[in-house]
């Protein structure tokens, strides 16, 4: 993969004009930590129907971790920008962005390029935080709650008296689902949690299933005859097992396929297995057991199947639920731009207990070996491979 | 198949004490019409939580006409009193059947037996019908009010704006789904039915679809990005054409396997097409597509799955909307228990424009040829099998 980054031709100009340059995350091409760089590219400008950001917060997801390894299904070109979530003021607007003004704090979707100083957003992805939302919690909320929102709600209509297991309840998703899972009555909520994890997370959920435990063993311990809404983020072998799970009428939700991630770099096993090996379902046996399966990709929703109105109204109800103190992101933690492949590091070993948020204002960590190149330089970690060398069980 | 009725042996001093005995419709065995009998047996009484009603009213499904044909999954055994609802007045009841006394007006959810004069009817199936309900309203509910309401609002989540396809919305469960979608603002609904039901159906549906037609085509048309909820009884290769239809967040429901029945009798070649060789489903896909399948079948949620409760929430709030006279059972026609193989033979041929009902009181339509025998003595059709000789095409 060719680390060459055809942005930067221009660098030696850009560098002459200093605020014409701005700071992103670029990611060189698919691999491990290193393929990470903070490199400077012109100031983008809004075009037509796109809104320019200051950016101020972004959010990291475990689907980062999946385009940075090239596991995606359809992975994107690189090099590229990367990163799916924003928060900022507005500096600039571009033709039919009605609704939006300079100055105006927001929270951008994108598909791909969120990670920078000042991005460009489409209009139709960008959504007026509400006064009281701080930048950090609105870069939290679009790849977490919007999911969560919809998988618990419009998916799986979760109602007073249901039950929901999800699988690492500490993690960003899992928060949100425990958060949305309080504004119902009634509502009991299993989730998995890494054994480090317990403490933090045991008030978020009425019982907490240790991570190496068998945990369809420990939730039909705890409820018999099942729980009504699984959601899933593993795929592979636990599709078959959160199936298994239902009560009659119970609906099971796959929402991503983190068994694909083993380590730092791609795993071609590991892909099989937890992706094209997943058994099909016969709607047969759906009929017979009263039991429903959905599949869940929230970027595709937006970005390929035009659901955008959908999910500014999705987005509303997540403000209103902000506004009335009855949700808020638990931030683990801030990180630099070039402390990137640190935050990656700590998400792939599951020690965050929330939200891993990236602040472009922050100043890296001072380190030797792990901050990664600027502006296309080599990595002084180049060397050094399979820093993520954990497999996905659980790091103790 | 043995014709015996071992119910009968004691038929000679039945025959002496005419008040203790009552009529059934008894399936003698599988097969075609000839095998329903209208039998007297002796008058049962009530055990432990349990309820006998003097029927006034019986539900017909197609579903009865699978049970006739022994192509049901779990077929029981013959030969036994078939049907699956009835309303009547309470004439009887066990220990530990709170809440319901001699008098009462209600409806009874039954797992078979429940075409008698009088029949036994476990207390958690009997519902107290609203004081302003007929009989045979009450009887033509919970077949296809609780499978509809189930479907569009617990599984489907039916919201404003929203589009459904259901297949034959002349039909019993068709007119539910009709008055139910209804019940929501600007939802969208499209429904095939036979050329002839057309001019009866088209109030019912935003567009009434030829069942001649290619009906994906016709949906496209109407509404190119497909639709929010398709509910699908006929299986085999209905559900790959449901599940296309399916807009993102759509939700694909099978509730039967109609395509199974091409004849009065069995056919292995349909059975097998219908029910076996339907494609399974990857989860994948449905993550890459952002659908869900459902299947419901509520007989066996009811009877198998212990979710007799729920059912009687569901059941609650079908009752508020009788009485806000929001919904109305549709009544096709009602018939005598000698006539059940003509009622079986018009919704076979799919002339009924809503629910058929029988009624133990009403009189058998004179003829020759087609009642069926009484207390299983030859019947004078038996030599004239495939009556219904039409295959699973539009019956015009």
């Amino acid at each position: 993969m060719p680390e060459t980054v055809t942005e930067e031709k221009n660098e030696e100009g850009a560098k002459a004009e200093a605020p014409k340059e701005c700071r992103y995350v670029v990611l060189a091409g698919f691999g491990g930590l290193k393929m990470l760089k903070v490199q400077k590219k012109a100031e983008p400008s809004p075009g037509e129907g796109e809104v320019l950001i200051r950016v101020k917060a972004c959010g990291l997801n475990f689907v980062d971790l999946m385009v940075r390894q090239g596991v995606l299904e359809h992975p994107p070109k690189t090099p590229l920008t990367i990163g799916f979530e924003c928060s900022g003021e507005v500096e600039g607007i571009g033709e039919n962005t009605e609704g939006i003004a300079v100055g105006d704090r927001v929270i951008g979707f994108t598909d791909y390029g969120a990670w920078g100083e000042l991005v460009v957003v489409k209009a139709k992805y960008v959504y007026k935080m509400p006064s009281n939302m701080t930048y950090q919690d609105g870069a939290a909320l679009p790849m977490n709650f919007l999911s969560a929102y919809i998988m618990l709600f419009d998916i799986g209509n979760l109602k007073k008296g249901m039950s929901v297991f999800v699988h690492n309840v500490g993690g960003g998703v899992g928060h949100a689902v425990s958060q949305l899972c309080k504004t119902v009555e009634e509502v009991c909520l299993y989730g998995t949690a890494s054994s480090h994890k317990h403490e933090a997370v045991k008030d978020n959920v009425n019982s907490v299933i240790d991570r190496a435990a068998d945990y369809c063993q420990e939730v039909r311990k705890l409820s018999p005859e099942g729980v009504d809404i699984v959601l899933d983020c593993m795929c592979g072998e636990d599709t078959n097992k959160g199936i298994s799970l239902l009560k009659p009428m119970g609906k099971y939700v796959l929402y991503g396929s983190s068994n694909i991630v083993t380590g730092e770099t791609k795993s071609f096993f590991s892909f099989a297995k937890s992706w094209w090996q997943v058994d099909k379902v016969s709607p047969i046996k759906l009929f017979d057991e009263n039991k429903t399966i959905s599949g869940f990709q929230l970027r595709n929703l937006a970005f390929q199947q035009g659901q955008d109105q959908y999910i500014r109204t999705v987005m509303n109800k997540i403000f209103q639920l902000y506004s009335q103190g009855k949700i808020h992101p638990v931030i683990d933690s801030v990180w630099a731009f070039e402390d990137v492949p640190d935050a990656m590091q700590k998400m792939h070993d599951r020690k965050n207990i929330g939200k891993l948020i990236l602040d472009p204002s922050q100043e890296p960590k001072p380190k030797v070996q792990s901050a990664p190149s600027v502006e296309g330089a080599p990595s002084q970690e180049d060397g050094k491979d399979n820093k993520e060398t954990v497999v996905n069980g659980d790091q103790q």
